[in-house]
């Protein structure tokens, strides 16, 4: 049983998206190492590095190999890293000489950011997906609400009248913004990470733009010219854009609890939440969510610019706390996608209360 | 499995203490809430509002209930908080007319915070032993060490000789004011939460400040002349408190990741961490983790001091920005307290490396 | 005499650059929205809505006018925004009947956000010319030390030999992808702000389009279908990006300061930093910098992520934390680009002491 | 002409503060580093270690130095510190021979830092005095109005009528604690520091504590076993303090700005924000101001925790992360300090609209 939010037996029920959970969960993050491991045995032999034969025995070996899950846990505290564990699971799976086969040329490093970028990719997938459904979702309450008349309000004061479609757009526009962001980030995210020991590939010697092609094609990434291990402006570029999607849709989350006060009245929404004390009230519990995690993620993207500061060719203190801080980022916008979809489905009438 | 590393399967092995993890723990902390329940059935009895017997009945219940916990969960989705669903898997084992002497007059957030409350007394006992120790250790280590010179560093730049106790000095004292100021702050956290629905305890009439004596004396802790719904200063300064800990100890990480660098070798440890790729290194992990979660919470104390903004009488939006906050700068606190005490035990020499 | 370090009389002297503090001053500022004021005017008169002499007329008075700083700052404390006693100002300064071609239709946020663009433009443009400078300095600087040998180093610890070449790429590769970064995110940002009271437009009527492409073309912006009051992704993203440039430079400023450490070595430079208690130091004052000015940027950007739970039509709280925040980031990242220029500038050796 | 909105000729009307502007002054911050410097010729004189006529002398030199800020600019450029330069034009000043009683064994940060404690000891005064008068206002209130019937809100919701007074409560209560705070805070900060090169007042030999007694005791400051460089707590402690502080006045800005929501009318107020395109409408700019600061110090204070992880005996990098964020997180809280009580004394009714 979990202690934060978001992997915790009923806490959960509120923090969690269990989509977004299942894309960053333990297993598909070991499947996604083990699936770089593979692809770099079958890159050495590509490259004849080893026979392609036993790179391939060796891939097959690493594709359904059972891994010691406590084995790994336990190596964590020691070396800070899964991959010295892992490897060396691996290698006691591997016949003589496949050792030659298996992570040769490549450092932990390679193996984590590359998996991490594959559950990236499904994130992004994921959560596009989610928001064009919004927009299809708001685009529907405009069609039924739209002309309506609603308070602009500014300052927290009533302004002047105008229609329910003015504010729609203020929340439609911004997802529409955010998928086109998508689209341009993701080259820039979804992308190999190769290296070696001190991020030169030296290892690899002449075969390195080889492998590295291998590698990518095979993962479907795009290839680079230089390992990123101490660039990492693409992954906390990714995290702010997180933080720009839960915070458009804190956004929403906001206006519609202000405009569900009593005395207010521009929505009415089927659903809400109970109360142990006040059987009679529908707390606005999906709106309030809204703001918690856009607020939560504006402060977890400050955790994602410090960890810039990467000193050297690799800084364990800054990438641990991007493993710290980036899965919660897309948990709670996974969640707040979710949730918006299903509070605006929930909406049954939009405007003044008339 | 987990996701976040606290919870993660083989993650939580560098990240997560047991100790802490087990203070914060879903059962522990559904034990809290019915412990809360239990009293306030008692309290009820006790002022004369239920009859004794029938009190002391529903709360033997309330101690030994088994709790649905997928209900819960289930139920968190839609009134955000556990308790609506508790409260009706609770009275669905008591005896006709036992209801009333149930949650009576409280609110979710009564049990919600109160539970909280003994999660922070039982980490603040934990956390004041482990300063203890390490300033224990500290000492022991200028004992052995404390003569030896060292070069005084400053702006990262050799300045001037001195001795190695200085800079224990300069680890060990934070951590002794650490200590005083748990002392002063743990009665401002350690008080019971009892508002009811409005937090004006107008359900308790007369007997509000009886009831709130009671329960604060079963469970052994402070009496409140409010319910502080929505007065959090107390919680938050316990927040930066975690935060200034593990930025102490931080520092500390800093400096002997600095002093163990090749070139400059202030520093000699057994243990270390493994390299898949460089068998020959070993990486200074538990100073380098000791850095990574000083950052991570001195990140994590924004959203705690965003959530003094909390609207009226209970914010949902402010309050669950907490839930997600403080257990996780717990768990970095104690963590760091574990990895330094540990790292500080490995230290086999201290000084210019002479 | 101000107080804040961008103000002061000396602590400017480390924090600021002349440049962007320039293109941010109050006089500036003012200059912006007197364009804006006059490009209105002249909209005004060439949709027909006040003859279009009377409109130029007005422009003319606007562009020249002198305005009363302190009667703007004491409207401030009470109106929170400048435009209403800039525009009773202006109002004065008119002809009979002048008054129906000012401001008229548009609202303080117009004015104030499309000047805030203005000056975001000129920083684009200046913030491009340096980053393509860095680009250049590290190109030469890889010619000229490049194939030095340099040890690796990873987790702070020597890992393998490479050369000066594979560190340089790390710091050069960076500002490269933020210079394409720049040049995406520009459009979304140089817009025009056009509203009206409500942001809706409707006091425009038919001839709102016509306006906004007027004003837009007038101002060298582009047009927008709808007023951006509420919608701060384009503003926040562009502070990510600053925060994105000064932790890149806080990356090299990280490693320049390792590298310079003594028993390290790797690097050699001209000038550096005096010390009152020890005239024989030299201190990386610059280094240390960038590391100040990305950990600053690090945290202010979770403001501008805060800032996007704007309410409703118009936030004064979000809009006003921006203000606070987002020129500080400016500058931050503006010093940054001409320290990390004038540390490269005097480099004198790169790698291994030999 | 400032930058920030602190030192902004306009901006400065609605974010800045005089008085507490005026403390925070570069003029008083001059002050206070040329008294530590004169407290420091006299304790060398009382210690013998100069003769006492030409400490006195040099004291007296000091004291009435006209200091040439534009040479402290430029060397702050260079030395990160405005104290070699200083030192150099106070040299200067000196008869022959008075240099041995000047600075001699104290370092750059002594100087710095206490001058900032004594500004810190100023504000603190003008701070507290602010909470009483705040905290006697909210009683007036309660007096006036404290039995008016209110609707208790929770989640943004209606919940149960209670009393003015509940609420009035949950403003006032925490402001009485933090001036509790503040006192047991206050020493922990108040304290001179003096370490000299490397922090081990080495430079003072037998004399070091003699020294330290006397320039606390003429500074009216505490004594310290040792120099607090690189022992950052207090500050932060202080720094955590402040965000406390406006983080509580947010709350209270948050309930006003709700409260006066036309369709909810429980707060009227005399004065309020004009818009130069609704002159009809009353902003409640000074409510919206409360939470804007507040949320911009619980940004800040992450600065200062990061500000902890301070490397080896002084770190020029987290020490220039303090002083681009103490002193503004000071004007955020001083100015909400005066804007909350401008605001409570412009109300002229609080309950339900009845």
């Amino acid at each position: 049983m979990g202690v934060t939010v978001f992997d915790h037996p009923w806490l959960s029920g509120l923090f969690t998206d269990a989509e977004t959970a299942a894309i960053l969960s333990p297993g598909r993050q070991m499947g996604h190492m083990l699936v770089f491991e593979a692809a770099w045995s079958r890159a050495l032999g590509a490259t004849g590095r080893v026979p392609a034969a036993l790179a391939e025995d060796v891939a097959g070996i690493i594709a359904t190999a059972r891994i010691d899950m406590d084995d790994i846990a336990a190596g964590m505290a020691t070396d800070g890293v899964p991959i010295p564990r892992l490897v060396a699971q691996l290698k006691a799976l591997l016949p003589e000489g496949g050792a030659a086969a298996l992570h040769r040329g490549a450092t932990s490093q390679d193996v984590v950011d590359t998996a991490a970028v594959l559950a990236l990719r499904a994130l992004s997938d994921l959560f596009d997906a989610r928001l064009a459904a919004l927009v299809a979702a708001l685009a529907q309450l405009e069609t039924r609400f739209g002309d309506a008349p609603l308070m602009g309000r500014t300052r927290m004061q009533a302004a002047e009248p105008m229609a329910v479609r003015d504010r729609l757009l203020a929340w439609r526009l911004p997802l529409e913004g955010h998928r086109a962001r998508l689209a341009a980030l993701r080259p820039q995210v979804e992308r190999v990470q190769i290296g070696g020991a001190a991020g030169d590939r030296r290892a690899l010697g002449a075969d390195a733009g080889a492998i590295v092609a291998h590698v990518a094609a095979e993962l479907g990434l795009g290839a680079t010219p230089k390992a990123w291990h101490a660039m990492r402006e693409g992954i906390v570029d990714y995290a702010g854009w997180l933080s720009l999607v839960s915070g458009s849709l804190g956004k929403i989350g906001q206006d519609v609890a202000l405009m569900a006060q009593q005395g207010i009245g521009e929505v009415a929404m089927s659903g809400g939440g109970g109360s142990s004390a006040m059987p009679h009230k529908q707390n606005p519990v999906a709106a309030e969510l809204l703001v918690t995690l856009a607020r939560f993620n504006a402060v977890q993207v400050s955790a994602m610019h410090q960890a810039l500061v990467h000193e050297q060719e690799r800084s364990g203190t800054a990438w641990a706390l991007e493993w710290m801080v980036l899965p919660q980022m897309a948990l709670a916008t996974g969640r707040a996608l979710a949730v918006a979809q299903d509070m605006l489905g929930r909406i049954t009438r939009l405007g003044d209360p008339g």
